[in-house]
């Protein structure tokens, strides 16, 4: 209700936020799923203020009144409804509240069992209620989006079969087939691609999957929801043109006038973001690219890179600049990080300006000296005031850990200039296989169901053991979408061709006999005529994380459970009944104690 | 395409449907998602023709050719593409089929189960492929229309706990919780209420929903979906405003130009819609009202009935008038299908024109004479060539066969004038309680949770043995919305006053112990200030199924399981490992073989 409304008499309906008491008068900030409006109680009213003066927070309480202008100095203008008042004069309770076990007004910290118990106050608390309406409506732009494009939503199964791979399935005991169980979906994988199968072009679904796992924050214990899509008939770049503009218009038209990557979004070969960002994840907002700079150790009289250099051609040495974090202090406090975090240390070389020319400083600048010193900086480009630290030995065993001093640099270092908004890229190339150091042998590096980006008339030649190098070096139509260092969504082009899945499967080292035993299904479904297709299925709950700015799914789920899988509101899990059981053909083992 | 393309070279891919040789050409009917478009292959272009003729139906191919003119004789008017061709220059084989077993052109009949075992080649027949188009079609426009009314969609949890009344829960057992269970909703009905209670005012949900109920052609042994939906802050008009737009809305959308009932709908009371039309979801498009003709038989020389009624106050007699029903033939038949029900026949009189004056005819006409039979007549309004049948007994025990004889008779007179489209009623003021005869005593009627309509502040004081006769003759705001006979969805008003609950539970014989065990967690939030809330659930695969012209769910549904709930592309349900029980706690009990 604005200005324009006074004079008129209203009737409202709502929850009595909070209660005060002010010169004589009584108010009740009266909340409803929309807002607030003052109603002020006058003593000369007897009988509303007397059942205002009774009724406590959180009671549902009917009134009506006119609506009067507020008094020039108590207008609030942080509120839609702040330069008006309803002056009561009926009111009815239409549902008494009895004393909280939650206070609603004020949002103050409460431990989360109890939250989550009376979860129905928890989200009448102005936070979490507007983190479940930026829910809906992301998941209902979503929605728009797709249909806008074409796509078409289906719903596939929830009750289906177990899958032969992935995460612990939740399963489900068949009454009808004694000993024989449903599965809950970890994501309607195959269902989707048996849609591409049967002929329709563009899914998509707002899906519910399952997985068995333990909590995370970023994780439900039980069901989450991903945007799933696929689409037939389409290469790499025509599924990235596809979602691009639905992610893109998604994070602009919530993201509060923060940025958004323009699409195309940037696309960064697997190889490339390891090597620059230590991490298929880059987080983008942090300026700084990470540089090989080998050379300038090799022979180096810092003799604990020079060594492992000289030992092993596999060594390298990598480079992290740090702008703006050239002092000492700095550079002693990520060394010390680094060391907390079970590593040997960081070396670093700080840069100042002396005497007109800018110079390295700390011990590894005196062990190689100026001139490679000089090298190292004209190479990254580095200024008076800025720092570079280092990381060797075999990529592969540290590039996770430079990935980790690269963001705790970049998030130190307040004065850098971070990227502001939602920072988008693909990660691209993903390698189709990888060598299994425990098992000695070529593994799927990520995805089977994966398109090797090969020739097929030469995949299908290729030899385990002679054309090892070549099935290493091969990479997948297999892709990440990420924004701001959160991985959204794996996705691929599927391997559509029979022959070239038994022949993925055979470079992996499992025989045709075990693909057909664990894929029947979908193999089956290959052989009757199946176009090429690909998708993905990027999270909602982490888009929405990204977009309410929280880092705890439980802060945009309407009912989550607990990190226990337990809703504690509804008591779920919970005992059941013998004859339950006995319907469904299973007994419950009590594990032994230990 | 269509002739403005002619002349432009262009490239297509899809599924092969019909191969046909003509006069030295082949020509492909190639399909996609979209449509048709036909292909000719001329032998002067000897790679694709030769490729063409090896290549089987449902392969997916790609071609590229010029789009040209057919010849005025071979245009087909029934195809967008109808008066173009491509011809083929080049064809590639993206994906071979194998021999099928399930021809996909032509749509012959098969078996159910090998329809569902190779259900991506029976999605691709044109009858399921649009009635599944169909269905996206109609959830994505009762999301836009529900959205545009203010409602916001929000997830409930699908892992949840076990229902303490309705039908047999799916349950799923927990890994972390040995001994304990989630179940799978049968509805969330508590949800939805719960969401109420946490100040979210306008809420809907395309909900899946599980019953382990074994199968019916109109419902699935497994889930379901309903259009959930609740308020707050409504009365039972209000909710009835706010969905009668969406389902009008619908049904006109998809219901090819059939006619849908204006809004608002009829309301018809329980108690009318039993009288006129023998059960609680009228079928309003035979045009047949059922009247009671008691007076005219007591006393009667037509013994039967005479004595009944003379022997028992309770005993009435019903007539289901059948106009231009009026022959032997038709009055026999009817008798004859009675029996077949059980029953002990269906009375008649037929009436014809005599010498300028309407007749009765039949036994019963010719036992009550002339002046019963015409008051009947005038009653009813029958003319020359109508008849009427007469059921007669205690109308609690002979009502549902009333209004099966009614559907009958509206059904088999093909001459009588039915009401074209869909006619939507809602049938309200369900009694809130009933006599259990069986149990000797007062039980609810149908939903529990509903409010009675009655004052609350007499109704707390009701006694259950005093004002018995009060609490039978109480009505409930409970409703039901029906389409041509079929019921969509149930609703109600809440009961959310804990007081009002507890005395509804007491007076039908259920302890405050009892109501607090079971409902719990309901009570407990009505505790902390409740809007008043009421809500619906029209079935999604019953729409679709009215929409769709079809009376078995699995031509509505993507991968349906089959009655024995099994799906047989999936392979679900299926055996597990020992690991995977012993991580769940527990063990299958194979039945003792009977």
């Amino acid at each position: 209700m604005t200005k324009a409304q006074v004079g008129e008499t209203v009737r409202l309906s709502g929850w009595v936020h909070r209660k005060r008491d002010h010169g004589g008068l009584l108010f009740i900030d009266l909340r409803d799923h929309y807002g607030i409006t003052q109603l002020v109680f006058d003593p000369d009213f007897a009988e509303p203020f007397a059942a205002a003066e009774r009724v406590r927070a959180e009671s549902v309480i009917k009134v009506e009144g006119p609506v009067i202008a507020r008094s020039a100095e108590t207008v609030n203008e942080n509120l839609v409804t702040g330069a008006i008042e309803v002056q009561v004069k009926s009111m009815e309770v239409l549902s008494p509240a009895e004393e909280l076990p939650l206070p609603v007004f004020g949002e103050p910290d409460y431990p989360e069992d109890t939250r989550l118990r009376y979860r129905f106050l928890d989200l009448r608390r102005e936070t979490l209620h507007r983190n479940i309406v930026l829910r809906s409506k992301v998941i209902s732009s979503i929605r728009r989006r797709m249909t806008d494009e074409g796509f078409m939503e289906f719903q596939t199964p929830i009750l289906t079969a177990s899958s032969p791979e992935g995460a612990r399935d939740f399963l489900v005991p068949s009454r009808l087939h004694p000993g024989q169980f449903y599965a809950l979906p970890q994501a309607p994988q195959q269902f989707k691609q048996l849609i591409m199968v049967a002929g329709f072009d563009r899914y998509f679904q707002i899906a519910p999957c399952f997985r068995d796992e333990d909590a995370r924050a970023d994780r439900s214990p039980g069901e989450f929801y991903q945007l799933d899509m696929e689409m037939s008939f389409v290469e790499q770049d025509d599924i990235f043109a596809a979602i691009e503009p639905v992610l893109h218009g998604l994070f602009e038209e919530f993201g509060n006038g923060q940025a958004v990557t323009p699409y195309p979004f940037p696309r960064i070969p697997y190889a490339e973001a390891m090597r620059k960002y230590g991490s298929d994840k880059p987080d983008l907002r942090i300026p700084i690219e990470m540089e090989e700079v080998t050379p300038h150790f090799a022979g180096s009289g810092f003799k604990v890179f020079a060594n492992l250099i000289a030992n092993d051609p596999k060594v390298e040495v990598w480079a992290i600049p740090a702008p703006g974090g050239g002092s000492r202090a700095f550079c002693d406090r990520m060394n010390a990080w680094a060391q907390g975090e079970g590593q040997p240390g960081l070396g670093y070389i700080f840069f100042r300006e002396e005497g007109g020319e800018i110079q390295g400083a700390g011990p590894v600048a005196k062990n190689i000296g100026p001139e490679r010193t000089e090298a190292i900086r004209t190479q990254l480009g580095l200024k008076d005031g800025d720092a570079v630290f280092f990381v060797c030995g075999q990529p592969k065993h540290f590039v996770s850990f430079a990935g980790q001093a690269r963001v705790k640099i970049g998030t130190d270092l307040e004065t850098l200039p971070k990227k502001e908004g939602f920072n988008f890229c693909w990660v691209v190339d993903f390698p189709m296989y990888e060598w299994d150091e425990e098992e000695k042998k070529i593994d799927f590096s990520h995805n089977p169901f994966s398109m090797p980006n090969y020739p097929h008339e030469e995949f299908v030649k290729l030899d385990r053991e002679k054309d090892a190098d070549t099935i290493l070096g091969m990479t997948a139509f297999q892709y990440d979408i990420v924004c701001n260092g959160i991985e959204l969504s794996s996705g691929a082009v599927r391997n559509h061709r029979p022959e070239v899945m038994y022949k993925a499967f055979e470079l992996a080292g499992y025989d045709k006999d075990v693909v057909e035993n664990k894929f029947g299904g979908m193999l089956s479904a290959f052989k009757y005529g199946a176009p090429p297709h690909g998708g993905l299925a990027p999270g909602i709950d982490r888009m929405v994380m990204l977009l309410a700015g929280v880092d705890n799914l439980r802060e945009v789920t309407l009912f989550p459970m607990n990190q226990q899988a337990q809703d504690l509101m509804m008591q779920a899990p919970s005992d059941v009944s013998n004859a339950q059981l006995r319907e469904l053909n299973i007994r419950v083992v009590q594990p032994e104690k230990k």
